[in-house]
Parts: structure tokens; sequence; C-alpha cells
């Protein structure tokens, strides 16, 4: 099986397990687990970089924005009347990430992880604006 | 932005920015990061069913099952060497799992989770094999 | 080695490197690590108990309560400066806990965790109160 | 009340519910969980120095020993038959861990990690060896 098909057949079977969601909250657990992956990515392609990729406060920006997407994502699949909180909290973490990777957007990865950031933020203050 | 499109631009940036790994370990990222969203929303699913399914046996099958893929998916993700080692301990949480599941499958999400626990223990014995 | 002087060396380890944090975070982490042990402990125990301490609901509370004790302590131990909204939330997770433990609480376990939840709670809203 | 106080509470707490385990199993939760607690410290404090200390090896070495005795004690908590099988992991990962600290041990932290790394791998042998 390629990865094309393996990619349609997770969709199918997430579409059908996750049908008792709003659309948005389906939305926001795959861009929360997308920029979680992403994230996490850039930790390693940052230290490679060096200088100022490797800041400890860059580097924490993307730990950060890491944490909290997982937490969310983790709080909306097992249906938590929480998650709003964490989405909200997940949103300011992700904005703050976004920020940290366009000072440094010095190749495709860097301003690629700023838009995932960016589109993760939106959908998670969007969930957190339902309490 | 619908449901269709935010999965199409997800995808379209994780193969971006994945595109240094093999197929095979992108293929494995996936099937573990579904394997674990689906036997975490298995969890409140089978404790609402009552009976068999919140059995502790069954639960802690999808505890685990869920445990080993996160932490399977995020040694992977970070390009630990150590990736094949957790995968051959997923492999084997995710084929006790799918039998626990088959034994319960009285619905369609049961027969669902059981699957998709299968094809995610054949990825991570793929990746297993490798050391 | 025995546990006693486990325990002991340990918290002279922890002691020696938590050093440059404010007595009231280090004892904060502490709390939350506690809690998250507790907790997750806790749901194989009602998981085993069944009735109503095998509920959705209680056993939602008891993981909401474990996720949130883990991601605090996390952000805590990282030094990020999101740690004080991450304790706001754990904060009422720690509490819906205690009250669910509460309301169930007719062994020494339930009770031991609900007053665990509630100290943690205090020592969260301290944290959270900084910001 | 003051730290001294809370981590006496806290080992009190901890020793009664923990009460139906192995004395074996209980000190190597408390290792794990400091040993993740320092490794994730160290990954701060080890950004900070910069230079060796923040190449992408040592600090892979310190996420794979934290999110290995993260993984390691929460399976031993929930009392999953896996247990041994991430402690087996986890002794590789903490070993790897402290030869890499012991080869930039220029300061006190980063002795007391290694100490730490050496004492968990051995309880997580131990644990690994029982299956």
């Amino acid at each position: 099986m390629d990865l094309q098909s393996v990619m349609g057949t997770a969709g199918q079977a997430a579409k059908k397990m996750f049908r008792g969601m709003t659309d948005e909250m389906q939305m926001c657990i795959q861009n929360c687990t997308l920029c979680y992956q992403i994230c996490s990515l850039m930790i390693t392609h940052c230290l490679e970089k060096g200088g100022a990729h490797s800041s400890p406060k860059h580097i924490q920006a993307l730990q950060d924005c890491a944490g909290a997407c997982a937490v969310s994502a983790d709080f909306m699949i097992r249906g938590s009347d929480l998650h709003s909180r964490f989405c909200g909290v997940c949103a300011e973490a992700c904005i703050a990430c976004a920020v940290s990777c366009e000072a440094l957007a010095d190749d495709e990865m860097m301003k690629t992880c700023a838009d995932v950031c960016r589109r993760c933020a939106d959908s998670c203050q969007q969930m957190a604006s339902h309490h």
C-alpha cells in the first residue's frame, strides 16, 4: 500500500469514527495534530541549523506549541468539557510559535511551520469562543 | 474552509515537511497517529456501552494501544534511533487491542477500531524489523 | 537500595536541580506529579470497582485531571511562560475530579485521591494567580 | 505549607496508593518520574549553555530519555502487562543519555543528570528482566 492510499484509508476511518462531532471540532483535531507533528519535527530541524534557530527561546516556543496542540487534540478526542479551555491556551502557544518562526523564516520549512501554526491558532480560537 | 480542504491542506503540508523520510516511516506515523486517535475515542465509547466493553482488561488494552502509538509516532517524528524499538512494542499493543476489540465487535466502531489496530500493527512490525 | 532511600536520594537530586525555581513552583510540580500518578492509578481501580465508579463521567474526570496535571508539570519543569495558563485550567480539572471522587468516596483510595486533587487545585490556583 | 512537608505528605499518599505494588516497581516509578523531570529540565539548561550542549545529538538523547521514562512510568502506574517491555527500551534510552551527559559533564547539573539516568537504567533493567 502506498502513502496516498494510507492517507485515504485513514481519512475514511477517521471520518466514520468522528462523525458524532461537529465539523469544526474535527477540523481543530486535525489542525492540532498536524501542528504538533510539524513543531516536533522542527525542533530537530532547528537544532541542526544552529545559531538563532537553536536559541532556548525559539526551541521553547516550538516545545510549547507541540505540547499545547497534543493536549488540546487529546481533550477534544476524548470529548472532555475542558477542551475549549485548552484550545484557548493552545491558540496563544500557536501564535507565539508562528511569530518566532516568522522572525527566522529563511527556508521553506520555517514558512510552512508558521502557516500551520497560524491556521491552528484560528481553529483553536474558534473552539475556545464557544465557552 | 471545510473539513475536506483542511485534510487536503494538512496532507500537503505534512508531505512537504516529512519528505526527508522514507514512505514506510511516513505511513507508520500516519497509522500510529490514527490508531492513537481511534483508541482514545473508543475508551469513551466503550465506557458508554458499559458491560464487557467497560471491563478493566478491555479499557487497558485501548489505553495501552493509544499510549504505545503516541510514543512510537513521537519517536519517528523526532527522528530518534530508538523508534524501531518502540514500534516493536507498539505492534504488540496493537495486536492485543485488535484481539480485544474483535471479541466485542458488536458495532461498526468496534470493527473499524480492530481494523485500524491490525493495520497499525503491520506497519509497526515493518519498522521494527529494520533493526 | 530500599524505597525509603530511593525517595530520599530522589528528593535530594530534585532539590539540587530545581533550586533555580521558587519553592511555590517546586511544590506545584510535586503536587501535579503526584496528582497525575494517583488519578492514573484510580482509573484502573475504579474500572475494577465497576458500577458508578466506572461511569463515563467519573472516568473522564480522572482522565481530565491526570492529563491536565501532566501538562502543567511539564510546562513548569521546562520553564515556559505559559505554565500559569495551564495551571489555571488544571485547577479546574482538579476541583471537578475531587467533587467526582467525593461523591463516590466509599473507600480509603477514593478519599486520598480527593484530598490529593484538592491540594493540587490550591497549588495550581496560586501559580495561576501570578499572571 | 513548606516544600519539605509537601514532599512528606506526597510520599505518604503515594505509599498508601501504591501499596498493592512490589517495592521494586514503586522504586522504578519514582526513578522514571525523577529522570523524566531532570531530563526535561536539562533540555532548557543545555540550550542555554549552547555549543556542544545544544547539539541535535545531545538534545535528542535527553528528549529520548524523558519520553521513554514518562511512558514507562505511565505503563507501570496503570498496571499494564506491557510495562516490562517499555522498561527494557527505557533502560537503553537512559544509558545513552547518561553517556551523552558524561561526555559533557562540566557542571554539577550534568553530573547529577548522568547519575539519575544510570540509577533509572538499573531500575528499568530489573523490571525488564521479569519477562
